[in-house]
């Protein structure tokens, strides 16, 4: 049952903690939210905690100090009251719709996630479990754009929902081609859902909270610093079934959500790009690490999450395709124009006459080889060399 | 012993069968190429074979026969005669310089290799021993041509051979590049080496004849029919340290060298490109396959053969590189222009006063934080959000 008091306790962790904070997660999974806060403000001695080891109650006591600079400003209901007034809810673990994904994190899962949008509850966990992450560099090139607008419609066109950080570059490209084909897209923020940073993404992330939903686990009003974009790229590796590179430079905060996911094992997907351009280094330095598999287009990132038996053919089959040796060495020793007698071919191949009357005979069938009164020669001209 | 006998044998059985014919190569392993050669005119039952088994003896059976369709026009010294006159000369297994590389192959192994160019005997098999072959596609882009142009000139400037087939496109850039550096190529062909095909690069072929070597398991006037290409690319997976695939369309003869190299447990490298261009749709899906590791220059192509233990850093280390997560976040809680006192940055970083004291005193040392009286700023602007 989620109460009211259960939904203030996690609010109110998730504004004491900076993300990824695992002492913080197992007090509260032993404990429970509103125990674990009681625990916090009545500086009592933790039940059970004496017959802890001295490790244990060293680093719970450097946590506490950490947890209580922030509890004189702590206010939860009236974070509450923001996410409110941008129309959000908090979504808890204990509630429905909790993302199943979430779960590889153990203790150092989110509080909670405050979200924004009109997909929420149990309509956001639905999608999450479809979903695939396109995320790359805020700097990207025109190719990027490109390749990334072409998935992102193509994995949206096929009911996954695109999930990505709404930053500028390829996360932007992903939702904007998400939001065009009437697809389902959700931008995970490393500040609060109320600040939509950045300030240039404003108009595009009110539109991805229209049509899917902006989640954080930082409660509004946060700032988006540096260390929360790495643990909001755990989040993102986390809750998306794969999690593809489009586009990154050597250096680039999309190779740590791909790490992060590597290290979940989830699938990772990285789009290769030319070696002469900067923003595909990290693709590459993904693919060489063993880190990334290839992908190319949306079949291939979609191979990533819903595996298929065999690939489609790329091409016509050409003529000689499949057969054996003995055939293929017949039909190479073939003349195209003069017909040759079946001894000069079998000279030409390699191969008794014996072999070569049978090659001929089903070369003839197969539509490759003819006879005339002077022997035999190729059906067509091949097209392949 | 390499006695001219030796010689005229071996060239005798690379008339008499096509490249790859592994029960030749165990027939003239077992008995010799001279007594297989006599055995083979003789018509004699071949001793012991009556204690082989049925399917052996029918394998050689008709293998034999097919041999015999070309005994009446062997004349192996008029080929060696053809290889002269074109300044060449045979290597064989048992000569100092037959390529080591050569050796994987087992039965399937050339009968000798027909030689042209400077590169002879044992300097060829020093040459291959420091090889790497790059191929890719006839039909080839600028963008391949560059990247080629880049690899092989930096390949054969650090000392090492550029094997390759001397085909149009990647191939002739290859070679092109290797020669243009001083360096040393060697071009492995699938018909004789006295005709140089393709007849457009005639003038390059030449060249690298005189830089390098032309080198062919079949005899002068073999013609370059399809089967001989793919067994030839065998050769060129077979000798070479390295096999890269700088382009290739989605079915390309190349892809066929680098399934070779994968299956000889060669290393096998494929240099991704855009995927919006078919002629690297080849690459990628041999990284795909996880056939070929990605490579990207001559670096990541000679890891391939020589490996390294740490790749050179691509960048400069940014501000605030290697700091801990204490330290991170303390970095991030500080104010860029008005100082904060120790108590709002602890707050602001989610730490004890404690914790941000002590990072705080070391940010000071780094010289990434300042003290004035009132309070902490960061020392510079961060470049890199």
């Amino acid at each position: 049952m989620v109460t009211d008091a259960l939904l203030i306790a996690r609010a109110a962790w998730s504004r004491l903690v900076e993300p990824g904070d695992a002492v913080a997660g197992a007090l509260v999974a032993a404990l429970g939210p509103q125990e674990a806060l009681d625990w916090l403000r009545g500086h009592e001695p933790l039940p059970g905690l004496a017959a802890a080891d001295g490790r244990a109650r060293a680093a719970l006591g450097a946590a506490a100090q950490r947890w209580r600079t922030r509890l004189p400003d702590l206010d939860a209901a009236r974070d509450l009251g923001m996410l409110e007034r941008v129309g959000g809810r908090l979504l808890v673990p204990e509630a429905p719709g909790w993302p199943r994904g979430l779960e590889v994190l153990g203790s150092s899962a989110p509080m909670c996630l405050w979200v924004r949008g009109s997909l929420a509850g149990e309509a956001l966990g639905a999608a999450l479990r479809r979903s695939v992450a396109l995320v790359g560099a805020r700097a990207c090139t025109g190719y990027g754009e490109h390749v990334t607008a072409e998935i992102a419609a193509g994995v949206a066109a096929r009911g996954w929902c695109v999930v990505s950080g709404g930053a500028y570059g390829i996360d932007a490209v992903a939702h904007r081609a998400a939001l065009a084909g009437d697809g389902t897209t959700v931008a995970f923020l490393a500040g609060g859902v109320d600040r939509l940073y950045p300030a240039g993404n404003t108009e595009l992330l009110r539109a991805v909270a229209d049509a899917g939903a902006l989640v954080s686990e930082v409660p509004p009003g946060s700032v988006p610093a540096k260390v929360r974009f790495l643990q909001r790229n755990r989040l993102i590796a986390a809750v998306s079934g794969a999690t593809v590179v489009v586009e990154a430079a050597w250096r680039s905060g999309a190779l740590s959500t791909a790490r992060h996911a590597a290290s979940l094992l989830r699938p990772v997907g990285a789009v290769p790009g030319p070696v002469t351009s900067a923003s595909s280094a990290g693709c590459h330095r993904l693919l060489r690490d063993g880190v990334a598999v290839c992908v190319c287009d949306t079949a291939e990132v979609l191979e990533l999450v819903e595996p298929v038996p065999a690939p489609e053919p790329r091409t016509d089959p050409r003529a000689g395709d499949g057969l054996d040796l003995v055939l293929r060495r017949t039909l190479d020793a073939l003349p195209l124009r003069r017909p040759a007698p079946e001894g000069s071919v079998a000279r030409t191949a390699g191969l008794s006459e014996r072999e070569v009357r049978a090659s001929l005979g089903r070369l003839e069938l197969a539509g490759l080889a003819v006879r005339d009164a002077h022997g035999w020669r190729r059906a067509n001209p091949d097209r392949s060399r």
